[in-house]
């Protein structure tokens, strides 16, 4: 049987290009012989901003709906105004691949950092819904630039879109060990989408009577977040919820050095895309000091999204050792680039 | 001159009640023998709501109008279901009362407890939006409890109510000493609300030339929140965020125990509202183990507010001197009271 990845490779700004090189680095290492690995590059973010307008035209979005999966670096440039790259590009492809599923797992690995005194045990993954809420873009502002300006932002919610992540949630919870899902929302306040919220999960739940199920308002679940993440198995939550949550998990859970995540659409209609979650960090960008691991164990989410687990474990328990024999040195981003590579191909 | 406070005070559910009470003693202990203390309790809650179905009639909502301030305990039970007394009680005075200012102070006093290793310096106070954002009510839904239903949440922001706060917000950070405001919002996404609260926030910066400005995204702000929270002087936000932002900080400077907050209205034309952060923990309801400091740090903002800044000051100081002389043993709702009521009255 002769297989074969066809990867679209997205590096972005800052230091994209940087960490994504390390990313491919440890997937070439990783990937038995037989697996034939294509990769091309697009020059898309905010460069290509600069040079032409352009944030993803319609070509280079076709043309990525061809490849298997998507590797992307970070996007965001402090020369761009806010916004212009974040919609035009990374949404843009988290709603046209239709990524419902937002994956984004916390774990505290050993001799980490984590600002929580006493190292909690940390080992949770944020189900977080990506194409719906206020991500839509549905919003506008009337007598813009005015005192009588007002702005409005909708979170739009469908059965449709609401049921499918919490399907999806309740599958992880149910394949884990502790097979517990916790529903995050703010359901005594948004009472409209906080009801279809509510409402499906319990409807859903009914299916999965193996899963222990918990609802958390989203202002309690930071307060558990710091003083007892251990709490947690899988936590299913809504776009903006998710967005916050899974900064607040990477910060406890080792530093958004170290937080990867998946944008997924589990139908395999339109490829997934991988990305760290940290940002561009342009202040660091272009020096070598960006760490690559949070890029790397997106390529090892890649690689189990692609059917590949054995490979992905690989990539996840050499990060582990990785992190575990780390003597404080500083390294470069080449050097953890290295160290990982050299683990997994051996 | 004599002088006097006409006070509402509403109990609420849970441990309102318990917490109220050390309130009110601390008050009575602390203010000077000329002050007139007048105070009417009103029945609203769960309770009056199983009763009458009521949450709060406008009989009661006008005579609340006649008092200079409303001390509230918590509102909440599990036995209601979610949303009804949030909306129908809590919300509803914030609104009829344009609470506009939001006020949550957070710092960390002297031996108390954090999850966050290492201590870090905090003292710093979020002003939250109070009237706007997706608190409005303004959802709906479409198709209820079908498979094609639609919820939807909107989040309306006028520059009326977004440059009232951010006015306040500076008024807050000159007159402190580090003089530093951070605005928090989602502007790469929420790009209509994040443009009006970004460029009102630039305009008025500009009237403000000795205050330190900064912005963050609400994701990246609770990552400084747990690392780096010694950043922060005065933070400025949306509604939604400010609710999200002040529990976690809530949690790592002392817990919801110390938490207090006022809604204000700084215009006078209403009667301004203080209340603990925390909620009405039904659990531990009635056993005498409630923490009343959140609530008796409340009747500090509740006095300053009033203008008794000397009375405000020695409450505070109270608590600090009370905590720093803890040693551990646990003691009853009362019994922190009755230590406060004493120091203040020395
Ligand atoms: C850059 C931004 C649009 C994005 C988001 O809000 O989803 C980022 O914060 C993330 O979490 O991936
Ligand atoms: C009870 C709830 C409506 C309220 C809010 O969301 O504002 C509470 O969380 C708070 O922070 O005071």
């Amino acid at each position: 049987m002769s297989r074969s990845i066809n990867l679209a490779v997205i590096p972005g700004d800052g230091i994209g290009q940087e960490v994504v090189s390390q990313g491919l680095k440890v997937l070439n290492a990783v990937l038995p012989q037989d697996v034939k690995l294509e990769t091309k590059e697009y020059d898309l973010g905010a460069r290509r901003w600069h040079r032409t307008g352009e944030t993803l035209p319609d070509a280079e979005l076709d043309a990525l709906k061809g490849h298997d999966a998507i590797l992307l670096g970070a996007i965001g440039d402090p020369s761009v105004p806010s916004g212009v790259l974040e919609r035009g590009l990374l949404l843009k492809l988290r709603f046209a691949f239709d990524h419902f599923i937002n994956l984004r797992p916390s774990k505290l690995f050993p001799n980490t950092e984590t600002p929580l005194a006493g190292r909690p045990d940390i080992d949770f993954v944020v189900v977080r819904e990506g194409t719906e809420g206020p991500y839509t873009g549905n919003g506008g502002s009337l007598r813009t630039g005015t005192e009588h300006e007002v702005a409005t932002e909708v979170s739009l919610n469908t059965a449709f879109g609401v049921e499918r992540v919490v399907r999806d949630a309740f599958e992880r919870a149910a394949a884990r060990p502790r097979k517990k899902l916790t529903l995050v929302h703010k359901n005594n306040v948004l009472v409209y989408a906080g009801h279809l919220w509510k409402n499906t999960f319990d409807k859903v739940a009914a299916e999965y009577p193996q899963v222990t199920t918990d609802y958390l308002h989203v202002d309690a679940a930071t307060i558990f977040f710091v003083t007892q993440p251990e709490r947690f198995d899988v936590i299913v939550t809504d776009n903006l919820f998710g967005d916050i949550l899974t900064d607040l998990a990477a910060a406890v859970s080792g530093g958004i050095g170290l937080a990867a995540s998946g944008n997924i659409n589990p139908t395999g209609a339109f490829p997934s895309m991988f990305e760290p979650v940290h940002g561009s960090a342009p202040d660091i960008a272009g020096q070598g000091k960006a760490d690559p691991t949070a890029t790397i164990l997106s390529v090892a989410l890649l690689l189990r999204h692609l059917g590949y687990e054995v490979e992905a474990v690989r990539i996840e328990d050499a990060v582990s050792a990785d992190l575990a024999e780390r003597d404080g040195t500083a390294r470069t981003t080449d050097e953890i680039g290295d160290a990982l590579a050299v683990r997994v191909a051996g």
